[in-house]
């Protein structure tokens, strides 16, 4: 069978299919995002539709102002997530898998894979949607033990996440730089947050307005945005789009601790402790970080891991010297190490 | 018909195919580059393949370090330039058209779409491959009058280039931020690529190998591989991989007079005053530049225009307040007017 | 009299004079910082040493990193406090004052002019020694309403602090850029201090010195240094040198609660709320920060100034279009004001 | 006797005076700078105005936008020039000497060390009167083998400058990060300075005026004065103020060729080659450029220098790993060289 003309583009030896899935979970949600969603899958060489071999299931979360058409994107001297996994396999330093690109993306800047009644449930559309279609169309692994779910920012969170909720679903997860300690991670964007919005007059929607008709923005532009992301996934007020309860005082700025609150009962780092069943039952996990990550989600990934550790669970957990930037070549850590412990036929 | 994945991926009222075409002119290249080489085609979502109607053609040049994979990337509140005309066409901004995106990448990051001894004959491909191959493909007005040429830095200078060494074949063009006025454009990267070169004790082959292996890199590192693209394309020595010569002095680093003289050579700032007639026959001779781009490029795009002007032939120049980074929106201005000139069917 | 070198050299108008004195508060200071401290007192053109008129007195105090030294300084193009008061003061836009500035630097960058059972006594020292000697050598109307006090950064932290705590001896400040709102003002550099330190061990004194002997810093190193001297100031564990309790945890870098509360304890955004009596007494309370401000401090003058309100008590507050760096033309706000409401002869 | 305050404050062993003259050199110059010049004089601690030793002068011309009050400025946790040479000699890493640092500013930020019909006479002024005040003054070496030269970037230019056209001065030079090279140096610069006058209409003066109100300056700013402070060196076209020959052309901003050569016949690079008698009656010639040299004055010292060498003269040439910024702990290179090679007592 001759190769897509995408594969052959991004120079892949596998294969690489777009599909569209229309989601009921996403179905008019307040924000207006499309329900019809791509998903990117990856097929390794080996993979033969007619044959009767299965594989395992690699779940790749972007992060946020990702999507899936950017996850693919290819660029000289670069390696993407597909062609990271391809070569992986290609070298044999890893079994063949599918790797699957999901799309979490809103007008916010991204869902955070989770259920929202601001933007709606993602973490249904993934978990529920999905996956099925997956299992539907592919020759896949199709249960627990065969899926893995990785991704970094928060698409590390993503996998975080889904793994603690969702028991059941992801037999291990791999967090690349992923959203942690929000204590850390979130609080120095707020007073971007605050002067940006109190140049709108708070008003949310005229803001994103402007945000999207700019051709360039500014650093405190995206700092509001990706805020406002948060807020529609960690704190939303209402289902009417852009009503949303903001984690700073309108009239100083500081904290407003009721709302940052709601925040960080998803904040990995303190969810962990209450989540053992859930993590026990994983094959791996596994988290890594730069040691000089602009958000500080190294801290973040330390005191997850910890937790985790006193909870007499084993966590893989590595560190290197770099930043929050263009990490995609810890994939040739993580991809292995999931392929490794999922299930095989 | 129903849309590719990729069309639909990329939101496009239109279609996006990827051809490959195996290029004689590039057949064994001394640097190794492949000789298969990816075209992507966007037709408007009114072109019927089975109809009778002809549309001309915009044949868009990447810049360095670019390819047609990264010009057809997509990201969350970017337009790239396939996004650009199926929106402008969607919003009758300007008449239907096609868009070609030509492949010029080398493994020194580009060719500047010029014959070299070094890289392989990139115009005779363009001009003699990639035309053919698109004319015989789809329903074009396959003449000079339907075709227009643009692109943004490396693919202005290549716009401007091939219209003037290659009369006949575009009928009008547009230059983005082009290559233009060397003088300041070139030699500011010079004490970076001596400094970097005479760390690897001027082994080319052992410089970009390093560069190639490296997760990130540095700036001077980024200059380094320029200036060594250049002078594969401007002045190389031998049809050898990495023989070339170079614009400075090994010992000292400053300019070798005689090597820099073979780069101006190519100057478009230059060249126009010799070019009339190549020049005269266009429709359209369009060039923008950002008034803080960090190569001085303005002021090529300036001295450009004041020399062509003094040939007694018009020129539409614009400039805008922005650097040399993610000029894209510059589109909505130059293909309207090159589809407005360009023949019609 | 003729002026002396040093008041033409930054062609003062005025006088500039450069006094020492031998403190006692700070003798045997456990981090060894000198005893003998400059003192720069700036005596307007009108000051007659032996005539009778008496002038009110602004005390200077500079930022993190600053010294009497630094403050002094001047550049071409720039203007200095020392050069601002005297200007304003030829521009008839204030009345005469004398402008005293007081070192508060320590080894660590900075005492926050605090006692400390680590650095010494620096509010003694301002409080009982330095205006001792200012009153006692110049002709000042030596009262709370002849003394104002004003600074920057650390140095607006150090005229809060003193006005709060050592109530009659100020009758007046203004506060530029002051920390405040530790909240949003300190955990960002937090996991700066905690990768800097783990590469060192967590031996301070040996950070310390490698941090001295370089002839350039990183930014880390920088955050760090500024990181411990806070602590050497709000939470100091020992009168022994650079034993000090920091504020993160040495294994995974998350804030320690318990001494970042000790931290929190000055943070003035919070000591406000109990220092009405202290604060009431005064002339004149002047907040300013510029709305970009790298910490946050905009915030912070923000809660500060609401919860004095809510005490019923009047704040002058100004934002401006600015960061945190070469703010000094905002004392041709806060010398007016200041000299405006203190006693006059 | 007792040291001076401003010894104390900077906390040297030995002495520093501000002596002031009154330049004829100088006198009603068209830009309208000051003729009555700071000159800052440091004595070693062995220095005895009543005895009869006589000590080597090291002359400190300082960079562009510098000037006396500057240099003697300190800064925490940094070391200025007069602080390292009284470092040195404390440390026995150099025999005692004198340093003078002269004043060469003007309006356009400074003079080069240069006689100019539109700034006035630095060369003379320097060579005529500084060193005669310092003769005239101190207990000096008043010969030639007495006297070096140093400074660093537009200082270092003026050390090269000095000693080739004046020869029989001073018995040695080091240039830290001296301008030569002009090829590398300016023309990066040359589009500020065409975009910024284009906005003034040409409008010198008013540029320099709207300069000199701002509170902060952004970079193309910057570089527009330092061009025209070149320009006013190099290429003043009468002796009216801001009355300059611009190396770019107004229409298009590229290079006036006949004006850069102007500019070029300065520069050192080429003057060099002509200079060989005054070269070669120096004890030490002596550069050093940091390897990433923004202007890539590291190429124009190793021009100078094997130029220079090609002269059959030596040279002592070195380079570190820095940029162009802060580079003061060279002097502890430098004064060194310098005061071994000098006439001592």
């Amino acid at each position: 069978m001759s190769q897509s003309s995408l594969a052959r583009l991004l120079r892949l030896k596998g294969e690489l299919n777009i599909d569209f899935i229309e989601s009921a979970a996403l179905r008019d949600n307040p924000l207006g995002d499309p329900s019809n969603r791509p998903i990117a899958i990856y097929l390794p060489a080996s993979y033969d539709p007619q044959g009767s071999k299965r594989y395992p299931v690699l779940y790749c979360l972007h992060g946020y102002t990702g999507d899936v058409a950017a996850i693919i994107s290819a660029r000289p001297w670069e390696t993407n997530a597909v062609q990271w996994i391809d070569r992986l396999i290609a070298e044999r330093k890893m079994p063949p898998a599918i790797l699957v690109i999901v799309d979490g993306f809103t007008r916010l800047g991204g869902s955070q894979y989770m259920n929202s009644i601001h933007n709606g449930n993602y973490a249904d559309y993934v978990i529920d949607e999905v996956i099925a279609h997956v299992d539907g169309t592919y020759r896949t692994i199709p249960s627990e033990g065969g899926r893995g779910v990785l991704g970094k920012s928060s698409g590390g969170f993503g996998s975080l996440y889904l793994c603690m909720t969702r028991p059941g679903v992801f037999g291990a997860f791999a967090s690349h730089s992923g959203d942690s300690y929000f204590t850390y991670a979130h609080p120095p964007a707020f007073p971007a947050l605050h002067r940006t919005l109190e140049k709108f007059d708070w008003n949310i929607r005229a803001f994103v307005e402007h945000f999207e008709e700019q051709h360039k923005r500014q650093m405190p532009e995206y700092q509001t945005i990706e805020m406002l992301g948060y807020a529609a996934a960690y704190s939303p007020r209402t289902a009417k789009a852009f009503d949303l309860d903001l984690p700073v005082d309108r009239k100083t700025g500081q904290i407003v601790e009721e709302v940052f609150a709601r925040w960080r009962a998803y904040d990995p780092a303190d969810m962990c402790a209450q989540k053992k069943a859930e993590l026990e039952r994983l094959r791996l996990r596994y988290l890594d970080c730069g040691r000089r990550d602009e958000y500080g989600l190294d801290v973040g990934a330390r005191v997850f891991t910890q937790r985790v550790r006193d909870l007499g669970l084993k966590v893989v957990h590595e560190e290197f010297e770099d930043d929050h930037r263009n990490v995609g070549y810890r994939y040739a850590v993580s991809m292995p190490l999931l392929a490794n412990v999922l299930e095989k036929e």
